[in-house]
């Protein structure tokens, strides 16, 4: 039986453009944004909103920015609603149009739980233009226990709509959700809770379905799980489990098929060791990717287990 | 906290050898056992031991059969023990020495539930050769529970060392890994039970973890997940997941990066999409594997959603 507060997010345009500099064609997004419409996913998640002072639209695809007129190309007013992920300390609060003249619904706020009250001023900014807001607090697993608990008690104070446990590492295990899915539905007092997990050790769907089995209802998926490093948890695995009529996988299946198969044999997002050393060491991915660029560039000097060791004594020592 | 009880079992070359034809070369096969050994893990299952009067030795190699003197030449006596597995209907009964005669430690016997009677016979015969003996209830998510429960019992007479939780398909969530550990732990009063899960929906690791929280000991893996189809729990993960201080990660990390990773490219079990729709809808991967196989071929006639939907229709006229 289903729980028709459940929400399918997928992000595969805003997480997997950090693989390839948000360089999908406009057609290609705009099939997707349909199949995913066509599929009965609830958000749809077009790119990030950086800010143009910081980062030159010269040097990344249109998804990186989110332009109003890219995304109304590609996009249309229907059941699937637009997302576009902000960061803290790289937005312009100016680019935020009034709700009234978007085709944004929800802004989703991305920050580490150091920088809540940015968030919370980023958040308050999109919500008085008439947005629906999350935010994602990332990277927790490598938070002190009392500074999450204090993130959390202030987004509880906020009328945001739902706040994500994010696994930014790819690092938990059921336990950890759990626990962490625990703590973030009893302190947000009745706030949905979203999760949004890596898959470095093949866990992000496994964790997922633990997190709904807990309560957490917002739920992001990616296409065959594109996103960075590792990935996410795929979408057409998230649609194949979960029972809601609604949702049908076959669109899902088509734009694989079209696209991904191919752009994941290009792009080796997904299961690879270094993303899985950093996984199980619950370090960030980014010597990972760093590793991966040399292993494409040839034979690496470091083996895996040099790899392994500097991140195994990196912790040691820390 | 570790769990002294727990058993890694590492089955690469027994269910991997499904992709090659079990075409390993022995150098390869002594590293792998070698490394294993280095790596702690207790037991490494080397191939089948089936009939050569049913298969032809000239049409597969030789871990098909697991001969006394192939095993030796790659295998030593050490704390990691080795298994050979036998089918049910497919193994010569004289071609099991006694023990103090072979290297092998461990008979493994597949076996369907409706086929119980012949596992036990043919698992009586290995134990009274003086081996331990276990037993790989296949499929049982499309088994009834009443066969499965008149398997268990029958088993639970037996002075047999462990029966297998098997996830044949990779269709089971955690909560039926729950509901069947429980079962098989309580129906085989105090018998090891140990799990063996294929990776079609990217749950293999997770629900083998499921699988330790309730009580079962014995864990397949296999390395970087090889074995029919979408493959096994990658030992990998399972190494760098359990704490007992005497599994080491780094010789796996070798063993992958020398020959698993190329493997991969050439075979590519794991995460294709014809694994996952059987996986979602609880079906035999033989199809799954055909589609592959016109894949590799060039285009197929046949889409995705039209694999799909075959195979949904199929259930449901079933």
């Amino acid at each position: 039986m289903y729980r028709p507060e459940i929400k399918v997010f997928d992000c595969t345009i805003r997480d997997g453009g950090l693989m390839n500099n948000w360089g999908f064609s406009k057609a290609m997004v705009k099939e997707v944004f349909h199949g995913l419409a066509r599929a009965g996913v609830d958000y749809v998640e077009l790119g990030y909103r950086a800010d143009k002072k910081q980062f030159s639209p010269d040097e990344s695809g249109p998804w990186r920015f989110s332009d109003e007129e890219d995304l109304r190309e590609v996009a249309y007013e229907c059941g699937t609603k637009v997302s576009v992920m902000c960061d803290v300390g790289r937005t312009d609060y100016d680019t935020i149009l009034p709700a009234s003249e978007s085709i944004v619904k929800m802004y989703r706020v991305a920050a580490y739980a150091k920088d809540v009250d940015k968030a919370i001023h980023l958040g308050n900014h999109a919500k008085q233009a008439g947005y629906e807001v999350c935010i994602n607090i990332m990277a927790v697993s490598n938070v002190m226990e009392p500074v999450i608990d204090e993130a959390l008690d202030q987004l509880a104070e906020t009328n945001f709509d739902a706040v994500y446990l994010v696994d930014s590492f790819g690092y938990f295990y059921s336990e950890q959700i759990h626990f962490l899915a625990d703590k973030y539905l009893s302190r947000l007092k009745g706030k949905e809770v979203g999760i949004h997990c890596h898959n470095n050790q093949q866990l992000a769907f496994a964790n997922t379905v633990e997190g709904i089995i807990r309560g957490i209802n917002w739920l992001d998926g990616s296409i065959y799980g594109m996103g960075r490093a590792a990935g996410n948890c795929p979408t057409e695995l998230l649609l194949g489990f979960l029972k809601n009529p609604r949702y049908d996988l076959r669109p899902v299946l088509e734009l694989i098929e079209k696209y991904f198969v191919d752009l994941h044999r290009k792009l080796n997002w997904g299961y690879e060791m270094p993303y899985v050393i950093t996984g199980i060491l619950n370090a960030h991915p980014r010597t990972a990717l760093q590793y991966m660029k040399e292993l494409s560039q040839g034979v690496p000097e470091r083996s895996l287990v040099d790899f392994y060791n500097e991140h195994y004594e990196s912790e040691v020592l820390e």
